[in-house]
């Protein structure tokens, strides 16, 4: 889909096409589609990032306590948004050995309990090793830095989901 | 659920109860555990409604969007969520004749056009000839008055809906 198309959406094809970029937010995309027509691909992402950078820091919160727990419940139950379980897959997430599993199990508990939202990391940027390097450090950070290093990670997940649904006509500012 | 049993929710179940409290906004509800331990019902039901009036004016919008038409196609497609079902079944909006529907669909799109985002209704407050009538006043409103006129209208359906999940301990205050 190129940009034109993207412009001539009416609101719900969308809030259906892009509710998804930010994880189980659809609210921004369908607040951001007042702002149509966007000039370019990264007009359309940065109206994202600005909205994202406009809430209060409850609402920053908010939108990373929708995230999944990486290779958790979700995974194993199968109640992942497709978008995140192909991520995790592709990180090797869901082909974790017994002992990595349950090293990211306690991790991610002890990230919640520190924080108070989940840890979140854009998988497809990071493998299994990495991730659960970067947990374990994250798990020392302190709150106010760490929900903006996690808020910084929601756009690069959106980034790529967003890659994957519209051409881009713009570099890549990744 | 009473509010002692609330506050001690961790976020993932405050989330999973409380996430479709706003349709389809589960972020507003992970935004307001922030601020738990509340000391009653309508500590919680205000959080939740300072929120949405703290939003810009594209936000609300997109809170707005994220509602589904009433008797429209998620309706027939069995594509609403387990709240919206419910409501719009208990106005007889899934028990419509075939004028009725299709002057709802016309008024649907009417007031999509104008003002680019649908309708929103209390449902349980109102029947069905209450909610066509409506529907046909509200589309020749203006602009902005309508957006706060539909918010009006979350946050009835949203009251409705925690009344439903917690036990209240104030006096209703609508």
């Amino acid at each position: 889909m190129d940009m034109n198309a993207v412009n001539s959406l009416p609101f719900e094809d969308f809030v259906r096409i892009f509710g998804n970029v930010v994880e189980k937010c659809p609210m921004i995309a369908a607040a951001v589609w007042s702002q149509r027509p966007f000039a370019s691909f990264l007009a359309l992402e940065t109206a994202i990032s600005d909205f994202i950078d406009a809430l209060p820091e409850s609402g920053k919160e908010g939108i990373l306590r929708c995230h999944p727990d990486l290779a958790g419940r979700d995974l194993q139950m199968g109640t992942l948004t497709q978008e995140s379980r192909e991520e995790q897959s592709r990180a090797g997430l869901d082909a974790l050995e017994s002992a990595e599993r349950t090293r990211m199990a306690q991790l991610n508990e002890e990230y919640k309990a520190r924080f108070g939202f989940p840890f979140v990391i854009c998988a497809r940027m990071n493998d299994k090793a990495n991730i659960l390097r970067q947990l374990s450090e994250r798990c020392q950070s302190e709150r106010a830095a760490e929900r903006a290093r996690a808020v910084e990670e929601v756009k690069k997940i959106c980034h790529l989901r967003l890659q994957g649904l519209v051409r881009t006509d713009a570099p890549n500012k990744l």
